[in-house]
């Protein structure tokens, strides 16, 4: 990895993850696969699988199952000597049961009262962010406790503090928190934020933007003012925002295997193409092509090589122009 | 569960299921999977688990595989204290290999000579109908043998004796007989039913009515009045005929994990509504949405709460209202 | 099942019991086997399959995992009509690693803030304790809240109003509490009970009995005057004093495939014998038979048939004799 | 494979052979492990294994599963070319469950109206006979119906034409008779076996013999007559007597993974050294170390080397001298 | 199987197969799959279970890996006693990850220095061609090494003066060889070839034919003058030339389990009924119908029936005329 | 992580290692258990673990085999960023299938023609051994290929250089060479080990040194005068001599799980604690803690805590006080 390596501080929650297999029920399960997910995790993982240099910041209780999160981000490069260690507290879970039409995908989680809720934001050495050239986090850590909210906060003016750029995404999640306490809470701290990063349904529900995609892209910008704001459309791909000029990358042609885990890894192609080379359209290409290949891969975590995310991107290319 | 909740007996065969996973033939596998299947005890189960009250009538071998076909029905709440149990004969058992185009799903029966084929019709207590609102049974148990094909005779006289409905799905099995032996044995017992379910193929191919579907029903109602008639359409949905009327439900879009038991669900449905307000309409709905969501759960078994129903239903007319 | 069939209530937590296979660490784990895992459902799980009538009484989230605990409690029979379900709280996890010397088995709670422990002791309906023979709970409910405290006290004081016998298990666990906290609890709880079963080292370290054997249990048949108390000795059998007189029961030799719910099956064992028979020394054998045969089955939960272990007993006995 | 290796013909029923993990009980079981036994079977893969030319007779159902069986006897070089094929009947099924003590290991056997049961004695080509040094079958294939004892009798007076050796294993099933009735079946029949396998137990509780091993083995030699006699003595090693003299092998000290199938081991290693070399010796040392091999392997089917075999019988050899 | 079963030897490499499931990356896998691989077995055993007669010659690695190739060939009934074994080199193994839109299936090879890129050509006992009807091998074990490609020629030239028909497909594989490598050592050999198989792709890239479907099939003919020459084009179906007659089978619809096999499936399917009849169209038809199966069967292996192709060759044709 | 932490690189070959489960042959498998196995990176792993700074060099191929590799070391904080990637060559792998007496445990290795086979040694950048205290080593790197040799040698000339102490375990492997060429390789090594290791068998099949242990440790001690030379001793515990002095460690009683790996775990328990306070009964004694607690451990890999290991250390001391 050369020095020119990008690199980031993620700082969230990573819980266990329990899923079945083969569209079961929970209720008929005898196995359950365990693995590990969090949004500010996935993100780190995905990041130093294109190259980039990361580390990721939370509190874990010191059991087995807070060694295998720890493990699980370490695997892929991942520095985790900043994460705080406890004996008290918990792991915080999530359940995940895959569904077919009509029969939705659910999520059930058992995160309450897990160690990262109750950090202290002191705890935290925010100095590391010195090194790094980007702190990214997002709205479920603000969600997650008051201290979690306060850690946040303090990140992000340590980081305007150090010249470090602030990543964030609004990341809604409605079992959570309110739309209105979402956006009381996340309202002040976009205004500090240097790469905003939503989808368009969070765009509109929480953030209250309306209009076709480019009013809303230009309110956020307008409203935010951050260096760069990222408007991800789902199936239609994802819009960006700098300098006043929009750009935009179309999706995938695409089979899901596993949904979980796609912003994430939209997030990190961005975010590392868009401080390795500050090109937006670069990066909206990479974070598009990241979001489909996550798709492809079971669970949240992203198992890919650069290599092969610019295959994919070079075929695609290949393909329209031919 | 109030005391208004629709009650239900259903007399049949349940047999231990063996299935391959992953579209592995039998020839391939190491391991089956272990099940229960038996198109009453799914209609047991899915009565249930919408919260009526269900016991399930039959007779097993007292080993390990007939206890296992109590403890997974009585898992959902259905009364198994009726089930009379032997020391002789055997738990029947099938075998499935799930294809794919231009592969069929395979279905192979090793029944012969169990424990509910060797019932002495007189051994099971009828007088136990007197407390439910309806006794289900169908074609299949019928079809088993000379003692099961009476049993199910004195059962819907004793159902009548005591007021209790009789629920009938003709079900039919071209490997347990003939379209023509099961015509015979069937068009009598048909006259005394009150809810009659049928396929349109069955319809079609057993019971030899023709024309449109409109004319089919028409047909069916005339020939064996009963209180409501309910012609399944597979993926047109289904019908139903009372008082001269015809209600229709439109089939739900949906994705298929294992198709075994939607029949069941849709019978289950249907009854349970039909039993709980005599709304022909809203039963059918219930009977549609039941046989889609059952879809999407691997195995015959009906794991699913009456909330997720509702939910799928409400979304359903909601995107068809807006 | 004769109407003479001895009759319980049990009341307590299950949790859902995640494992590790073939002495993995869950480090290790891809995936972890789900069951269900307390004391007092494994007593009712194995009383009804020795033949009883048992109810299990608890407060559970309504979720799959709730849903899963109250499923595989009711395979067996017991009846979980009475279970208080709710949107709120949480359903209780305990992690478990087996070891080989020199590694320990090693169990990980995460139970806290239960629906259980958050139970209103008026929401149970106490009066259902008229209909049963006795009512069985244990120290581990006892420890769970202060709530459950109080429910556990109301519980034996309906029972005592009934003429319901109350059975108690001290099982004591030093993960919810200390010695000294448990004794405090515990103690005037235990003047109340009519069939008190207790481990020799819990009636050391908590009860605070010395001595030989005998003397441990002749002080605590003085001090709490129960009907009878049943001290277990491990590896050494167990042994009863009833009425002045000391019984005593054999171990079994054994091979250990899961030693959890050994003490819950004795527990069952000599329970259903005293009620059915109020023959000590039967009861005994019965309890110890039970232990011996938990060893064997993987997981908390007792499946067994009463013949298995009348099966056993004989060629025991048979041996012996020879 | 040089000219001059043994070969041998066996005839019986090979049964689909259901089986749990982990000392699982099948009522816990959501897999079972799909495989094959059947103690001739067993014998002709044992000893093609060893080297010597193997086929199988039997009738089988031309389903998935009867192919499942064919296809894992062929696996190993034994011929099924001769195995007749029907689409009437049924594969005989058995379940097994793996005990620790006190819980025995329990087998259920689901093998009534099996293809093989319902076999025509003239089916068969017994004339392929004439090819092979020797004819093999059992006890159990002489309880399984009137037919097959006519086969065997038919198949024994063939190889007599022929001047093929009979060898044969009483192997006693008390689930398809008494010892009486295998007793008057068995009489007859052993008086025209050149190759006599018994198990001690058999010996006495069936062939009535009794006194001292040597009393045992004399007895049977003078009653039936055959060439050799071999009397398994389970843990104590085996004993074989032929033109007067005794013989005698050590057993092995060995751990148990699975035991079903060490008999059949036995016989193969005997038989195959035997029709080899004629030494009995030889024979009988082959046949424990077959037998020890044979119980650290899971499942019925022999899978080792004849190297792996004179390994550990070269390891003891030397170790026992030095 | 009559006499006038038609017979085939095959010649080529078999690897181990390790496959991951659930679209699982082998970076995620704690379980790998282990089958086995190789065009010309994988031939051999669909030539075999449509009831041909089938040898395989081979060399293998005596030690488990190659027994396990071994007996998963012989399984079928293919006749491996040919295969030379060797206690030096090694198996080849390949990995294949699969892959959904935009990741593609990837398939690692690990296959260098094998026991079959080392064969001495003079080891194989060539004569045994003299007694089948059919030699059949492929373009990748002329790639794999120089010892192999003198073997194929050995084989064509042995097969040519036993009047032995010989089958080849081209099978291009860019990880062993050039489009260029391929052509010039292939250009030759093909000139030998009586049945000559060859995809549109390897037509085009490898052979450097052009055109339409018609002019490539000509062209072929001309170049290399074969009895009969047969270009599968994918998902368009295949077309045949034999004495200036062109030949077409349309394509089944299909859904894809694995497709690993299908060309060889196809492959066997055509030489078979070729062999069997002579009838271009017959054999075209069965092999696209085998192919189509072998979509949708996990694994390299054609674990199908003749009953099962016939049926749905039946129902396609039914399903068109009515 | 203390600054006092001690530090070590460990240079070797790691394989991907195959696995049967439950005693299964590999002729048996369907699926076989990935995971990683290599004497030094099991070392490091364990120092890691411990609470020691560990780095692991080697050369691996750039496949998902290879990143399976480092992902499972680095998973653990050792730093793998040292390692040489490369797109040729392959990655060794290892075959093992579990015995029970009297099948012995067998190992299959595919091990040739690996990417660190085939280093170079000036590839690696020798100078991160400044930063460590010690440069770990064992016979099997030095047995891989003349290459290796020359690695070994210069990575010992280059710790002496820096004062960087040289840690060696001699880790014979009959597979890999004989005795004598082991000896003659070896011998010059081990005159610049610091920390010389060695088992009693290969200290007399390899080394040659003979008489009682202590004879052999002191006269290894004088041939190549290392600073502390440790004898393990199997089942009897483990011995060192420094400074003329003996130490000795009693052995843990112990359950086999997975003998795998428990030497290197021996070896990073005592480096670890030599390093860290000089003290060698100290080091002794942590040494067979681990050695016993990794016989637990399914796998190569040492998971566990330093704490856990503690506590079986505070067991064993306070169990032979009391």
């Amino acid at each position: 990895m050369s020095e020119k390596a990008p690199s980031v501080v993620a700082f969230g929650e990573t819980m266990i993850r329990f899923s079945t297999k083969n569209f079961e029920r929970i209720e008929q399960a005898k196995e359950l696969a365990i693995g590990i997910g969090g949004t500010e995790s996935n993100f780190a993982i995905a990041f130093a699988r294109l190259g980039g240099r990361a580390a990721w910041i939370s509190k874990l209780t010191n059991n087995p199952l807070g060694r295998f999160v720890a493990n699980k981000i370490r695997e892929h490069g991942v520095d985790v000597s900043h994460v705080i260690w406890t004996d008290k507290y918990r792991v915080g879970l999530y359940f995940i049961e895959f569904g077919k039409k009509p029969r939705p995908t659910q999520v059930i989680y058992d995160r309450k009262n897990s160690a990262i809720a109750n950090i202290d934001p002191n705890e935290i050495n925010w100095n590391i962010l010195k090194k790094y050239d980007a702190f990214h986090t997002t709205g479920i850590t603000v969600a997650l406790s008051e201290n979690c909210k306060k850690a946040v906060e303090i990140g992000i003016s340590k980081a305007k503090e150090f010249g470090t750029k602030v990543s964030f995404d609004v990341n809604y999640r409605s079992k959570l928190w309110s739309p209105e306490e979402a956006f009381k809470a996340l309202d002040p701290i976009l205004k500090n934020v240097d790469i905003l990063l939503v989808t368009k349904d969070d765009a509109r529900n929480v953030l209250k933007v309306s209009g076709s995609y480019e009013d809303m892209i230009f309110t956020l910008w307008e409203r935010y003012n951050p260096e760069v704001v990222i408007l991800t459309l789902g199936s239609e791909g994802a819009m960006a925002l700098k300098d006043g000029k929009i750009y935009r990358a179309e999706p995938y042609e695409l089979e899901v295997v596993d949904r979980i885990g796609a912003g994430d890894a939209f997030d990190a192609g961005f975010v590392y193409e868009y401080l390795r080379t500050g090109d937006v359209e670069k990066a909206l290409n990479l974070g598009v092509a990241m979001a489909a290949y996550a798709h492809t891969i079971p669970g949240d975590v992203m198992f890919m090589t650069r290599e092969e995310i610019e295959t994919i991107m070079r075929q695609r290319h290949h393909d329209v122009v031919r």
